[in-house]
């Protein structure tokens, strides 16, 4: 039995978004399967000492450039949100609930809607509204994704997860580990694929 | 007439190295020759208000994880340095130096002899003794070597490279630029060949 590849995402890290929009697909050429874990960046930047790319100026404009150009790369549509990064807490919390309530797949299906709504219509995660509307069109009671955001049971979760996170060496996203292999950023994918593909090199 | 490949390299930077074996190739498979460009990292860092990812312990040990991991995927040797990164002005200075005397390939030839040196076999280029015995090693008079790094007009022309690379965007190493377009890493290779192939996408 192969193990599956953990793939450590933050909804408001545009290469995640890139990578979630291929991993499963790698994934399954390869007979794997994925453990999606949402985690805040802000976390594992500060737990290492680093900071964003694009809080940088002269990194950023690079950095904006690269995002659009490395979307196209991968057939992707991309938007640039007029406000990048955004605090992702609430966004991670439902993803942990209902990960926790009504399993990985609909966590998953969550990740997808939320990195493809900021990445490609600009929908601020990071307010109430918006968040609720996304969780409704998402087929879930955005009542109960608002409870579920402000419940210390979820709160606890994340922080979880973000703990993990720190303790399998993630700093920064995405973040892969394979077979106990790290691999860090969108641009690892050719990597990860031999992997998969010979094991070990 | 296709423009040059702009290759901006460090002597310490491990990705240039790698880079430093690919680019030739790529570049005469779509009829473009490559400019080098030797500069100081550390120049560029803190024109950024950046620092090496080999600064920050957590990130240093996935980097040099992952320098490995990428020379292996080019079929390169790579051997870590008891020291990393070291100085490099000299080596930089020798570049200059061959550059603007003798030509361009004699630079090249000594850039491609100081990665390999230093990331093979370990050779301190920041020391005079090991980076004489390489010139002379390379065909070069290493007496002139050493008058070369030690004379104002050399140490001049690297901070022109120097100042040229800021004015043109860099913040690492290795830098790319083709057509104007900006392409930072070694793991941009698939990007560049796209771009080669099929212009701008």
């Amino acid at each position: 039995m192969k193990t599956p590849i953990d793939f450590f995402f933050d909804f408001s890290s545009p290469y995640s978004y890139i990578a979630s929009e291929w991993v499963e697909a790698l994934a399954a050429r390869h007979g794997r399967t994925v453990r999606w874990q949402a985690i805040l960046l802000g976390v594992t930047f500060q737990a290492a000492g680093l900071k964003s790319p694009v809080a940088y100026p002269i990194k950023r404009e690079y950095t904006l450039r690269d995002v659009r150009r490395s979307a196209r790369f991968e057939g992707l549509p991309y938007t640039q949100p007029d406000e990048l990064p955004i605090p992702t807490l609430n966004a991670a919390r439902v993803f942990w609930w209902l990960h926790d309530s009504q399993g990985p797949s609909q966590a998953t299906a969550w990740a997808r809607a939320g990195l493809r709504a900021y990445f490609t219509r600009g929908v601020m995660l990071s307010q109430p509204e918006p968040l609720k509307a996304l969780a409704a069109s998402s087929g879930l009671d955005a009542q109960q994704a608002e409870a579920a955001w402000g419940d210390p049971l979820w709160k606890a979760r994340l922080k979880r997860a973000n703990d993990e996170a720190l303790a399998a060496g993630v700093f920064g996203a995405p973040f892969f580990v394979v077979d106990g292999e790290p691999f860090w950023g969108n641009d690892r994918k050719a990597q990860i694929e031999r992997w998969l593909a010979q094991g070990p090199f």
